[in-house]
């Protein structure tokens, strides 16, 4: 740090990234990308949208707009897009909260929440989880603070019901819940018909996962309009021209492909399936997810071994190195292949 | 605005980009872009990344770095990549301006500095340009503020040599001189020889203007390793993979064709030189640019005047209403045959 820091960075400990080694080739179980390419439709229009590059993107997304509009059935002033879905949660966390307005967040869930919330000086509360790695929407009522709850929740992939989330969003009328959907889209309930209802939900999305597009650096917020406006004017405060034209001809053109979304989402359920199925054969004992990667964990054998080892191998999965976390691997779902190296890889280990 | 929003959003007046209609064809001369398309060497390499957009981007952009350390004759840990030169100004604003650390800059020049400085509350003393617009670094010894000037200035073009730059850094060794480049490929000094002397010089630069991807979103910082690893606290507390794959590879595409980047400056000085030769033999008062753009006035004729009849007649020029800037427009250098479509228009108007 230099010494020309101010408080504000001197105090934050930044986010670390999931692992990106360019030492040799690895199955890359690690960060929840998709394995499948991007819709070719998707593709073809980020191609083209090349040509236009001389020319600023549109600030607006006008056309990403209107196609998300229809696709999701609301509004084009309810929803906004982002670079990234962490680019929605920073904007969130920039309007709702600050030294007086604080947040509330599982103490297990992504990690990111507690970084933003360090980094503008904002009170936190971590509600633990049960020990079976739910969140028991009771301990979210009332709280007064900035609700961020991940659903289905990484890195467990455990999903509360959309009457749960109603729950909480009724619970706190006072205060905005915001809703992370990253991992929505392989099984788990979406809370997005509760925006119509309640002023106070914001529902985060990427389409880094489901859509494969974790490199073109997409993300969305959905809310009421009022919501959506304020993280506008950050948006407008700090970066107006937030999504290059080929990501938002990306994003375009994944959105309209609705058949290849189906069919990429579906082989995702069925690989999530298969690998818990071969890893509850094997001994371990998994965490049931609704998301594209599985938590899980084997008697007697510490996560960090398996992480290690199964790097050597050249498979890369993810270890948090906390309390509660440690004893566990966060697998991503990948293709058939993908995985079938993976169990290989850990006969060989155990 | 929602009930929800904090103090931070309820009182920033958030920026506004230039128009970008699209109710029609417009000869578009309002936002600094190039005329000319990309390197194709920049395209193909975009295009050729959208291949892997499955997977995120390198949060270390570790290939656009290794390339540019060797363009600029830097070591790799003093640049970092941004979305676009607003969100590296955004990251200065945020490690090193707050409520106790303010910040000074010309009264006239890029409106986004009072902007991230409202966000921020950070106190801002903005310095009055001279009557003929140019800035007096003697004004800026011993601030006690960190520094921000653009070099060339916008919306004037007027630039400072490096011995005025220097004289700056040296008066603020307790603050950060923040040097805003992004017009500087097209005749003015850089700054760049002095980050090796000076631990509180940054230099932003884009690849928005002289290399013609500001659709691409990219832009940089360069500076002292200390600056710029604050700047990266910032980054990876707010968004670690900021920089989408093909706006990464379409940046190191444009920074190897260093022969089209050379080609197109050349072209748009030659057209500068052209269009502020046209303007003063049309009775136009045109300040000495070193950007790619010019900035005009006619006697006896209001610059809204000027702009609102050259909207009509599909030429977008900007128009600034404040009371120093109200006389003129300011006119991007396009290419020639977009400058004599103004200059017609000009004609029929007045």
């Amino acid at each position: 740090m230099s010494k020309f820091s101010n408080q504000r960075i001197k105090k934050v400990t930044a986010y670390t990234p999931g692992e990106q080694p360019k030492d040799r080739r690895y199955v890359k179980l690690n960060t929840n990308e998709s394995p499948f390419a991007p819709s070719p439709y998707a593709l073809r229009l980020a191609r083209l949208a090349a040509a236009d590059l001389k020319l600023y993107s549109d600030p607006e997304c006008r056309e990403l707009t209107a196609a998300a509009a229809e696709a999701f059935g609301i509004e084009k002033d309810e929803i906004i897009f982002t670079n990234g879905s962490d680019e929605a949660l920073n904007f969130a966390f920039a309007a709702f909260c600050d030294e007086n307005n604080g947040a509330a967040f599982p103490d297990i869930t992504y990690g990111f929440y507690k970084v933003f919330a360090d980094l503008y000086g904002v009170p936190t509360v971590e509600i633990p989880l049960k020990d079976d790695f739910s969140v028991d929407v009771n301990d979210y009522i009332g709280v007064y603070k900035t609700v961020f709850i991940a659903n289905p929740n990484a890195p467990t992939g455990k999903a509360l019901s959309v009457g749960e989330i109603e729950k909480t969003v009724k619970g706190n009328p006072e205060n905005v819940v915001v809703i992370d959907e990253a991992y929505v889209d392989f099984g788990a309930q979406t809370a997005l018909p509760l925006i119509k209802k309640y002023d106070n939900l914001l529902i985060v999305r990427t389409f880094s996962k489901s859509r494969s597009l974790a490199g073109g650096r997409l993300g969305f917020a959905i809310g009421n309009k009022e919501l959506i406006a304020d993280l506008n004017r950050v948006k407008y405060s700090t970066n107006p021209y937030n999504v290059n034209r080929m990501s938002q001809a990306a994003g375009l053109g994944a959105l309209c492909d609705s058949e290849y979304f189906d069919y990429c989402r579906e082989k995702i359920i069925n690989n999530r399936n298969y690998l818990s199925m071969q890893l509850k054969s094997r001994g371990f004992e998994a965490v049931d997810s609704l998301a594209n990667f599985i938590f899980a964990k084997k008697a007697g054998v510490a996560g960090k071994e398996i992480y290690l080892k199964l790097k050597e191998k050249g498979v890369l999965v993810r270890h948090f190195d906390t309390p509660r976390l440690t004893d566990y691997v966060r697998i991503t779902v990948g293709s058939k292949e993908e995985l079938d190296f993976l169990l290989e890889a850990l006969e060989e280990i155990l």
